[in-house]
């Protein structure tokens, strides 16, 4: 689903892979015109795994839905000026960078100069310049020798790329925020974000950097254990696997009740001198708790755990595959508010989620999918930069511009200028 | 440090945990002036580890920067009464709810009557209003089965609370752009953001829901490798460990180069009909490439590596823990320009970053540290509802209101209307 709160607001977006596409996509789906300048054929990202047996990447039409696409030639002078008059060209609501690609000629000061009220976010590895990757920055972060049975011999990398998803949505703020600020004082800004400090002032806010300082005190890998509270995972009659935390007093009583250990609890409590309604107690005593919650739930079948756990508001999850949750879970169907069914050119049909939060008081729409490269690239010239569609094809002519590409599932549609020419 | 993009904006926080808080945290370090509303004595989260030994927790004041207190029991009706009072007072740029503890009383539809264009934003586990936590939603995901070597009978849980993260990112983003909503139009904002909807929707964007729904595949732990590219981590001569990407084809170039290896991979190339250059080639070819890699860096020092590495371009990190990085790494020192030294209360000095964007036009502030509980509680009855002091002193006779607490570090500075009251 998408939502007009942005309506109006246009956006050219110069990017390659995730945190730059996803804070455009953010700013796509919540309404705002983002305009993504391609490369004709395709930027460094075009071809990334997972691919469609037929050539398109699911992820990159995955992270630029919704989006316009605009293919030019910049190795031609006349295509760096197109996209600078893209950035620059006038309106309230334009005049907005979005970037992973601090390309010389499209830095904000070579830019400022036509649009003195520009607003710029440039995303870097480091905050120096140089290059860092999610992988790279987490190397640094301490958090691979804290996950699983990490150590310092045999660190455990994330698979998710967490700190490229905290940056594209502290992107998506910045712009906004920036944007506020040029309606209230006509002023624009150039801003700058670096991956490696997402991911240090995110520990910062976690108090792991604090502790690491003030407590002289080294975090240790607990495997799957919450930190500081209670909450593993634990095996099920049936060979299922779930998740069990009781992070809240009340996540704890729900617990303790459903698995009928209050009494054994409170005896262990009254032996111990420990009161395990308090959180550090219970982080403290977690082998000890876990071995009371493990008799109950390796007792059980999951469809047993499920309706008692629901019942008696257990916090807790089921572990499943990529496959099970998009074949059996609610949350990632269309009866979800999120999630549309989706026809996207060159990969066909799918479930694909829109603006992830939700507004009861505005229409939604539907969530839209990515562009074949450059299928805008007329209407785009035309609309935001006046060109008449003489000088347009003129354009195409020169090869500076181009599009739409085939779409790989229905190459009979391809247009007269497209990338086979 | 601070940047005074939102100045002006009043945000009124009812929160616990991390989503809520760290969203609230990234509206106060982009100026807006974030009120916490917090129970006399400290809410559920107010004591979660890590903890300072006088008694400080390292989370809750590393999540609240920068924020005021204000302390009220709001298990009196006039408690209650003050914090709606807090939330609809007048003032263009008030009226702003963030909060993730749906209280009947504290709901929209009970709030909008006497401020018709209010904001809220509501953080939930899901979207039905049934309880999450990152732990519960991330086991659903599948990507404790794809971390480490993790499997479906041994999953990886990850460490850190990436959506948690995710989902405070977006909730600042959805606040801004109600924001500007209604400037332009007047009209307020009822949002609801749940935690398992941001990591699905995450799912979504990267590629990974359309690959298990298209292509019917599952997706398996690489271990350290990174999917879709060439990467992984490395021992080397001397006992470190370092993580190397090569993700770009510049990337790839510089990594062959740099190791010496760019003769034998093109002879490798030749004999199997591959082109590492690609991307998709160097992952299916990830083993054999790492093979030669492993080779060069097990051959030599950190100090050998790290130098030839920046001279070279390539792409690379180090694992560190936590406390090496604290104690070496410059980009989390003061000379990085988001972090700066503060004095938290309670806790005492320590580096804390502050706004993770860098804005070139703006003068920047210092970072602020967490209140104490109730710090704030009369300034804000003053200056936002306009109490006179009477009424405040009557407010505090009654045990409605209190604040602020001792300073655990220097409890003889503690005020008349202290907690120990």
């Amino acid at each position: 689903m998408t939502y007009p709160l942005l309506a109006g607001i246009r956006v050219i977006e110069s990017s390659a892979f995730i945190a730059a596409p996803l804070a455009g996509l953010t700013l796509a789906q919540y309404g705002a015109d983002v305009i993504r300048f391609d490369l004709i054929g395709g930027g460094i990202d075009y071809n990334r795994l997972p691919m469609m047996p037929g050539g398109r990447s699911l992820y990159w039409t995955s992270l630029n839905k919704g989006k316009r696409s605009v293919a030019i030639d910049i190795r031609k002078p006349e295509g760096r000026d197109l996209l600078r008059a893209l950035v620059t060209a006038p309106g309230p609501e334009g005049g907005i960078l979005l970037t992973n690609v601090p390309t010389p000629w499209l830095l904000h000061k070579a830019l400022v100069g036509a649009r003195p009220d520009l607003i710029s976010c440039t995303i870097e590895g480091n905050a120096d310049g140089s290059t860092a990757v999610d992988y790279t920055v987490n190397c640094a972060t301490g958090y691979p020798m804290l996950t699983g049975d990490g150590t310092r011999a045999k660190p455990v990398n994330h698979a998710l790329p967490a700190w490229d998803l905290a940056c594209a949505y502290q992107a998506a703020f910045g712009l906004t925020a920036a944007i506020l600020r040029r309606r209230a004082t006509g002023e624009g800004s150039e801003m700058r974000l670096a991956l490696s400090d997402v991911a240090f002032s995110a520990m910062s806010h976690l108090g792991v950097l604090a502790e690491a300082e003030l407590l002289a005190e080294e975090r240790r890998s607990i495997g799957n254990d919450i930190y500081g509270a209670f909450g593993r995972d634990f095996a099920t009659a049936d060979g299922e696997r779930v998740m069990i935390a009781a992070v809240s007093a009340r996540q704890w009583r729900a617990l303790a009740e459903t698995c009928g250990i209050a009494e054994a609890i409170a005896s262990i409590e009254a032996a111990l001198g420990v009161d395990y309604s308090r959180e550090a107690d219970r982080y403290e005593g977690r082998d000890i708790i876990a071995s009371l919650v493990k008799r109950w739930v390796e007792a059980r079948s999951l469809a047993e755990i499920a309706s008692e756990f629901d019942a008696g508001g257990v916090c807790w999850g089921q572990y499943r595959s990529v496959r099970e949750l998009i074949a059996d879970d609610a949350r990632v169907s269309t009866a979800s508010a999120i999630f549309d069914e989706i026809e996207t050119s060159g990969v066909g049909r799918h479930r694909a989620a829109g603006a992830t939060i939700r507004l009861s008081d505005m229409t939604r729409g539907e969530t839209q999918p990515a562009p074949l490269l450059g299928a805008q690239t007329d209407e785009v010239l035309s609309e935001v930069l006046g060109l008449p569609q003489t000088a347009i094809g003129a354009l195409h002519d020169r090869g500076v511009v181009a599009g739409p590409e085939a779409d790989p599932l229905f190459p009979q549609r391809g247009e007269v200028r497209s990338f086979a020419n």
